[in-house]
C-alpha cells in the first residue's frame, strides 16, 4: 500500500448507523434493523463489512458510529474494536444532518482540522479496493476546501435511486477524477433514467459525503443554524462524561429531522462546493427485496436465491428470493421471481415487482395497533 | 321426515377414514390426515360433517368407521357417539376393498341382510336434503340386488375427477331416477371433459357405494378372492375379544391393497351390476388447495380464503388462499392465485394452478429422509 497522504491521514470515518429498513420488514426490525443483517450471504453483517471497508482508509481507532441507544450492544459485539470514544448514541432518531452533524461536531472540537468521511452502515460494496480510491481521491478534495461525494457510475437505468448531474472537471491535485456537481435528480422514471445512462454525465447517488469538518458544519449552519447550534452545544460536553447526559436529554428531543442531503448536499451543489468522484465499483443500498435477490442471483434470472443460516428450502420451478430465519422447511412450487421472508413471528410473501411496497405494510401494521412486530 | 322405508331400515353407513390428503401437505400430515380437518371453515371437522349428514339415514347406532390405530383418539373425540361395535382399527393402511370390505363382512355376520354404503371421511357436500334424497333411492337400488353409486351432476369440465357414463334407465321402485353404468372413465383431458359435460350423459364418481352387504362381497370375491377370504376370516372372530388381535396380527399385513372401484366398482360395471343414481348437490373432494380456493372463493376470482382459528393475515392486492396453523402475522403483497400453507414446522407458497404438484414434495421429502414433517 502506497504511503498515505497527509490529508488521508487526518481522516475520519463515521458510520450513521440508524434507519430500520421498512422496507426489508420482516427481516429489518426496530430491534435488527437492517444493517446487523448479513445480505449478502458472506457470514457477516453489513455493519461488519462497512467497518471492514474503511479500516484501510482510516484505521479501527479512526471510524466513530452513530447509533441508537437500543443497539450498542449489537454494534459494541459486531465491532469489538470500537473504542468507547468512538461511539455516539442517540436517545432517538433525528436523521442524518443530527447523525452526521454530531459526529462532526465532536470530532473538530478533539482535532480542528479533521477531514470527515460519512458512509452509511447498510450498503454493499464489494470492490473494496476501487471503493478506497475514490475515496482517496474525495479526501483530497474535501482537502481543497470542497464537500465531496463519490458517485456511483450506473450500470442499468435504475429508479430506485437519485442521480448526481455532473459539470466540469476540476483541477485538483490528487484527485484527477473530481468533477463539479450541477445538481442532484430525486428518483427519476424509467426514461428519464435511460437517458442519464446513455448521456454519461449523471452518476447514483450513493450518499457519501467526505470534507473538512468546519467545512461541513458551515454548510450546514447555513440551512440549519438552530440544528448546528444544538450539536455544538452538545459536542462542547461531549467528552464531559456528567455533563454529556442531562445535555443529550435537554437538547437532542428538540433537534430537527432532517436528511443531509438536504441540509448540507443539495446547497453545496447549488453555491458550485460540492464535488464529486465518480466511482466505477459496484454499489447497492439494498434497499428492498428485489435488490437482495438481484445481488444473489448475479444477473441470472431464473436463480432462487436463499438465505439464513439454517434455511432447509425445497424448491421446485421457483425463482426469487427465500429468507429464512426459523428452522422450518420452506417449500415453493411453481412461483416465479417470489419473495418469501420466514421469521418466528412473521411471514411476508410477495413478488420482487411490488417489493417496493413493503412499507405500506409496516405502516398498515403501526395503524392498526400490531407494532409488536415491527 | 316421511317415514323409513324397510329397505332404509336396514342401512348401515360406512366411513372409510384412511387417506392421508398428501396434496394438502403441510396441512395434513400422517398425525393430522385431512379428514381431522376444518377445510370449509364450518367449525367441524370433514369426518364431523360427513356423520352428521349420515345420522339422519342411518341413526348414530348404525354408523361405522374404519380408520388407522393412530387416530383412535382424535376420531372418538370428534365423534363421541361412537360405540366400540362400529369403530374398526386397521394396524396399517390396505386401501379402500380391505377398509370397506371389512366393515361389510363383520356387518354381514351381525345382520345377514344389511344394506350398505360407504362414504369418505374427507368430502364436502353442503346441501344435506338433496344428498339424502339420493342416497334413499341408491339404498332402494341396492335392495334390489344392485350395485349402486351417486354420480355427481358436474357444473364444470373438471379434469381432476373421473366419470361414470350412464346407460338406460331402470326401473326400480323408489328409485324413479336410477340409470344403469356403461362405464368408469378415468379423470379425462380438458376437451374430453367439456364433451362430457356437454353430451349430459357422465357423471362425477365420487366414490360413493351402496349395496347389500353380502352382493357387496360376492361381488369383491370375483376379483379377489383371497382377499375376501382373509376379510371374512376376520370378520368371523371380530367380535369376539380374545381372537380378533392375533388374528388382525396375522391376516392384515398379508391384505392386498387395492381401491374399491378396481375391486368392485369396475368389474360390476362391466357385467351391468352397477346402477347409478344422480345427485345434483354440491360435491367435492377437496383434493387440493386449489379446490380450497374455489370452495371459499364462492366462485369470485378475486377472493383471498383465510383459514385458521387464529389467523393474522395483511393482505393487498392478493387473491387465493391461506391456511394459517400458527399466530404469526401473514403479509401478502400483490400475489394472485397465491397458496400460503403456513404451519409450526413447514411452510408451503405456491399457486392454484401448481395445487396438484403437491404431492411431488411429499415425495421429495420422503426421499430425502425428512419425513418428520410428512
Amino acid at each position: 500500500m502506497a504511503e498515505r497522504s497527509e490529508a488521508l491521514q487526518r481522516f475520519y470515518s463515521i458510520i450513521p448507523a440508524g434507519g430500520i429498513g421498512s422496507r426489508l420488514w420482516p427481516l429489518s426490525r426496530a430491534d435488527a434493523p437492517k444493517f446487523l443483517h448479513d445480505l449478502t450471504g458472506s457470514g457477516t453483517t453489513l455493519l461488519r463489512g462497512t467497518w471492514d471497508r474503511l479500516v484501510p482508509l482510516a484505521g479501527d481507532q479512526r471510524i466513530m458510529v452513530v447509533t441508537g441507544r437500543a443497539h450498542r450492544a449489537a454494534v459494541e459485539e459486531q465491532l469489538p474494536e470500537l473504542q468507547d470514544a468512538n461511539i455516539v448514541l442517540e436517545s432517538e432518531p433525528k436523521d442524518s444532518s443530527a447523525a452526521i452533524g454530531l459526529a462532526a461536531a465532536i470530532l473538530v472540537r478533539r482535532e480542528p482540522d479533521v477531514i470527515v468521511g460519512s458512509f452509511a452502515a447498510d450498503h454493499v460494496i464489494s470492490d473494496v479496493r476501487s471503493f478506497r480510491r475514490a475515496v482517496e481521491q474525495a479526501v483530497a478534495v474535501a482537502d481543497g476546501g470542497y464537500i465531496a461525494t463519490i458517485g456511483i457510475t450506473p450500470t442499468e437505468p435504475a429508479i430506485g435511486f437519485g442521480y448526481i448531474h455532473c459539470g466540469e472537471a476540476l483541477a485538483i491535485p490528487g484527485a484527477p477524477k473530481a468533477m463539479r456537481v450541477e445538481s442532484f435528480v430525486e428518483k427519476p422514471d424509467l426514461k428519464t433514467a435511460q437517458r442519464y445512462v446513455e448521456g454519461g454525465d449523471h452518476l447514483w447517488n450513493a450518499g457519501m459525503f467526505i470534507a473538512r469538518a468546519d467545512v461541513l458544519l458551515t454548510q450546514m449552519r447555513e440551512s440549519q443554524p438552530e440544528l448546528v447550534a444544538g450539536l455544538e452545544e452538545l459536542a462542547a460536553v461531549w467528552d464531559d462524561a456528567k455533563k454529556r447526559g442531562p445535555a443529550v436529554d435537554r437538547i437532542w428531543p428538540g433537534l430537527t429531522k432532517i436528511a443531509i442531503d438536504y441540509s448540507v448536499a443539495e446547497p453545496a451543489a447549488r453555491s458550485g462546493k460540492l464535488a464529486v468522484i465518480p466511482g466505477s465499483f459496484d454499489w447497492d443500498d439494498v434497499g428492498d427485496f428485489a435488490a437482495i435477490a438481484k445481488l444473489h442471483a448475479g444477473g441470472r434470472k431464473n436463480d432462487l436465491a436463499i438465505l439464513g443460516e439454517n434455511a432447509r428450502v425445497l424448491a421446485d420451478a421457483s425463482s426469487g428470493v427465500v429468507i429464512s430465519q426459523t428452522k422450518r422447511i420452506i417449500s415453493l412450487i411453481g412461483v416465479r421471481d417470489i419473495v418469501v421472508v420466514d421469521t418466528e413471528d412473521a411471514l411476508l410473501v410477495t413478488t420482487s415487482a411490488n417489493a417496493q411496497r413493503v412499507k405500506s405494510v409496516v405502516d398498515a401494521l403501526k395503524l392498526s395497533g400490531r407494532s409488536e412486530v415491527l
